[in-house]
């Protein structure tokens, strides 16, 4: 996918709105266990239930992960299932150099099928190489994270007092362009998304925290969309665990459909839309 | 596994070597290729002919990951293939927090039965937590790695010239302290490995980097040793992919003893053993 398609898909569902399948077993709605693949099912109903209201799908791969191989059977059925005018993220946070960075973009772009996957930054331009040979994928790099301890490492400044996440995308800057790289921005770091929309105006910045965690969609969006709207949020708790009832897909569709519209209105104030 | 258990092992077969198993199955000997499950024949071998001399084995996550399910299966058949004295490291470099962390920690200590993870501390404290709950269990947290890009990112100075992979280890010490905590140091990094020892005088560190990546086990060895050895070096692609007769698994055990004796030689010196 590119960005051309990416920004034509925001248009036209005046959405940017990304729904993190964050999918436990442990939380879905209990009439699901009926069902041979719990998680696929609850993924399925999901995706229905709001696939003309989203631009991307964030699958967590720790979720799946921690299944052992049911889990992975259940993420390669979901992937299979997202429409294919759908950016899908494998929210990773991988980080390996050379050989292995090369396996692990095999896995995400071509053993499954993903658009794009999350990349944490600590090793250097040596690890997001490989991902980056691949045409029309995407890496979407840990920049400035949404955790209270993130500012232990991300905020540490150098002698020019610039913070780390500053030197690691102005670092990045050099790795490639903003055709096949977005960051990673915590919603509720609202005074740093300015800054970073100066050093990277182009890029995507691929945004967190709105939710569960605690961010406001106006703010966020009004400090760092660009001409492009230049963002994706992604909400996932608040959404899809909204409900635990038999119908549950019609309150995570209303609850998406909350969240289309505010973000239609602002594509509107912006006058991208 | 505890800290004693792993001095014992070290102590009693003369060794700190660790073999990583990043088993492709494009590298494999290629009469391995008749079996079912080539990548799981492949391992088996290499630790049947290795076992007596290696205190760890270090699956590197990316090659089984890469083969999708096949590959996992390929991976949980080898975990349970390792004796149970022997240290499992995860090569996994995750890094997440909350809830997602969580999920990892299960998925490696739970779903398959490593003894430790690593992990990149870009995400800070909230990153390592959930995996610290976990009793005998271990995170080797990335600190400075061998990659030439390494330096990029983890040599970024602060005001007092205070190199990031040091804030990073001296941050990580109010997490825990050396009974579940080591750390990677690449061993083409010799003068830093001074430095780290004094910043953490008891933590192991798990030094990859020898051989294929062209780091000396002697100077780094002597540099970086305490006295309960304190060191784990992983050797993966010269001893694993050091034959590919049908006999190779005697050319990987020569490799493998090969440099068990130097490690006995300089155990005996720093009077180890």
């Amino acid at each position: 996918m590119d960005l051309n398609d990416i920004v034509n898909e925001i248009k036209q569902k005046k959405s940017y709105l990304c729904i993190g399948l964050d999918s436990d077993i442990e939380k879905i709605p209990r009439h699901l266990l009926d069902f041979e693949d719990p998680v696929f099912e609850f993924n399925k109903r999901v995706i229905d239930a709001t696939k003309d209201l989203v631009i991307a799908y964030k699958p967590n791969l720790a979720f799946y992960e921690s299944a052992g191989l049911k889990g992975m059977i259940s993420l390669e059925k979901t992937i299979n299932y997202i429409p294919k005018n759908i950016f899908k993220i494998a929210d990773a946070k991988r980080g390996d150099i050379g050989n292995t960075s090369s396996m692990y973009a095999k896995t995400f772009f071509d053993t499954y099928n993903f658009d794009a996957v999350t990349l944490s930054p600590y090793m250097g331009k040596d690890s997001a190489l490989p991902y980056l040979k691949y045409n029309k994928k995407w890496i979407i790099l840990l920049a400035l994270t949404s955790n209270s301890s993130a500012k232990e490492i991300q905020y540490l400044s150098n002698v020019e007092g610039k913070k780390l996440y500053e030197s690691v995308i102005e670092d990045s800057l050099s790795w490639s362009d903003s055709t096949n790289m977005m960051y990673v921005v915590g919603a509720n770091r609202v005074e740093d998304l300015k800054k970073i929309r100066d050093i990277v105006p182009d890029n995507f910045l691929l945004v967190p925290g709105v939710g569960a965690q605690g961010g406001s969609l106006n703010n966020l969006s009004l400090s760092a969309m660009n001409n492009n709207c230049g963002i994706i949020v992604n909400v996932s708790r608040s959404i899809i665990y909204s409900d635990s009832s038999s119908n549950f897909e019609e309150i995570v569709r209303e609850k998406a459909l909350e969240i289309q519209k505010i973000m239609s209105d602002l594509l509107k104030s912006k006058g991208i839309i």
